[in-house]
């Protein structure tokens, strides 16, 4: 046959990485169980259970009742498109906080589909102030939703919600939140903060690999997807069609990731055995542990205290560090990946996951102790 | 914590299903141990070689030289709509031919997109008449592409497309095609047979998991999304971003599905080691038989022997049978899936597939022993 490959396809290459960067992180291995677990048709009684349990664990993980909670069928930036494409059309305004590289990729959805991004910008590394927010919600006429990272996966910084959640309610406006690096490691209370629309990964707290976006929405998130002046650009992402197949009358929509779904049932299975609260503060220790270790080595965190994101660390570059060669003699030599910084602060920080199954005391010390080899 | 679920939520079910409907088939075992492979990050070199060896691969899959050729970050009903957001805009006009429930589900995804489709439709069953695309491309100004769908996953009939490739060359239209229940099991040829675009899934004549969707594009096909006059409406799907992630820039765009990319790397090594020829015969020789058994049952097909799928076979219930209840009793008995018939022919027909690892004599054998126990 033609159009053979060029050279012989090897066995699968097994390197077994301690995932401390800004993710994917370790997947459990009950998880890699649930894997590999038989697939049955995506139409079978038994899966459409799994759908069903998926949901109920995933109202725990996000603390809502939000009947419309289900587990997106693509990574989780296909969660951030599927919000934006189903809440903004042609000439809606939407005020966007920026503190990092993910605040503005939502600009950037937010124009392809015609819409206006307002930005509200601070420099990468601070939080947004609610005050800001009220101002520029006062000034401007017309915001549909204020939108912003809960976890900035580039600097490192956990955004407060709850004042700005009533700010929207305030001036009604709808709140939507990235919180892929936040949910299941970090406090995250949907209801009681007053989130409408959210998104996450299944790669960070939840030690499950990626390929799924967990959303959740509120009754005015549906009712305003209901109130569109015309129809959702996407069918994929089309959330009146998924709400459809995720209810019971299971209106078919696409062939469902069967082995992805399987293995985020498990980790969210493994998040409600250990428990909200008991995974949040396991994730603060740890994050805490790392902290005072790095200190130890000369190494100073970058996020202020207050605003610190327990399950991803950014840190100072010592003086005089080779960023690139340092992380890549930690893959090589010890197999441990920690993330380099991104944008403004690409070569002056490095990022440092704590992250589900990975944030445990033992990977804090090796990860120090391979710190001290390569650098003292 | 608030939000508990309502029940208890059990261990995985594992009902270990022969999988003979209309997709997905069953998992090879060899695939299983991929997905349960630890998994590196996304930036890690050793994930990167993944990704060449992938297009390597669907290059070979596929029949094409095409450079641009991935597996996209989510189901094979993504691919199709990847395909029209980046080639059709306000304005552009599609002619779809439609023979079954796909060729519909295009037309719908064109005119979100504000496009025009014209349909050229001919009765479910039937396949498409080049000489009424050549009448069409005639009559009709300004048509963009030609759309079809190689193997009708609905009626279980085989679209021909040398002749219809060859017209769109003559009248300089692209030619898009949905391959989802062909690639890996029927004859394809994507050079060789002009086709400018196409996508499959990775859950039918793979013996993969659903999840994600392999595509390829032609140089003019890539010009073509060059020539856009407006910007392409999605980021996630926004191919030449895509382009650029799967070159050797490797771009960033989004957290790659890793455990679903080591599945159909894995998936993909098999057919290469089988070897494209000899699968496609292992899937015609299976299908015969298939043919054959069920005609000494009394069971007859349903498509027209020239342009019947060898992947999957429609056949017409027999009179009196129960439709939804033998079905049923199949699953819970026997463990077996096959599917029921969609839109006009519901309850009339069943689809019965066999598919990647599930085409084999030992399943012909099974169902056929099943259904003889159940109808006779």
């Amino acid at each position: 046959m033609a159009y053979e490959p060029a050279q012989p396809i090897a066995p699968l290459p097994v390197p077994d990485r301690l995932l401390m960067g800004p993710g994917p992180s370790n997947v459990h291995p009950r998880v890699y169980g649930a894997l590999a677990t038989p697939v049955p048709g995506h139409l079978d009684p038994v899966y459409l259970g799994i759908m069903d349990d998926v949901q109920a664990l995933l109202r725990y993980a996000f603390q809502t009742g939000n009947r419309h909670t289900l587990a997106l069928q693509a990574t989780g930036m296909a969660g951030m498109e599927a919000v934006f494409t189903n809440l903004v059309e042609a000439g809606d305004r939407v005020l966007v906080c920026v503190n990092g590289f993910f605040g503005g990729r939502m600009c950037d959805i937010i124009e392809r589909l015609g819409g206006e991004a307002l930005r509200l910008e601070v420099e990468w590394g601070q939080s947004i102030d609610p005050e800001a927010v009220r101002q520029k919600l006062r000034q401007e006429r017309a915001i549909k939703a204020v939108a912003l990272v809960h976890a900035e996966t580039s600097t490192g910084v956990l955004q407060p919600l709850e004042a700005i959640g009533a700010l929207c309610r305030e001036h009604e406006a709808l709140f939507i939140i990235d919180c892929v690096t936040s949910l299941g490691g970090c406090p995250l209370q949907i209801d009681a903060w007053g989130v409408d629309a959210a998104y996450s990964g299944t790669q960070k707290c939840l030690s499950c690999p990626p390929g799924l976006s967990p959303m959740t929405f509120s009754p005015r998130a549906v009712e305003a997807i209901g109130k569109r002046r015309g129809r959702i650009p996407s069918f994929y992402f089309d959330l009146t069609e998924l709400f459809k197949y995720w209810s019971e009358a299971r209106v078919y929509h696409h062939t469902g990731p069967i082995s992805m779904m399987y293995a985020l049932r498990e980790a969210l299975r493994l998040l409600h055995e250990e428990g909200l609260e008991a995974r949040i503060t396991r994730h603060a220790r740890n994050a805490a542990l790392l902290i005072e270790q790095l200190g130890s080595l000369g190494i100073a965190p970058f996020a202020r205290a207050d605003v610190r994101l327990p399950s991803l660390t950014t840190v100072r570059l010592p003086p005089g560090v080779e960023d690139a060669a340092v992380r890549r003699h930690l893959l090589n030599a010890y197999n441990v990946e920690i993330g380099g910084g991104l944008g403004p602060i690409a070569g002056k920080v490095w990022r440092i996951g704590l992250m589900g199954y990975t944030s445990h005391p033992r990977n804090v010390y090796y990860l120090c102790h391979a710190l001290r080899a390569i650098l003292c």
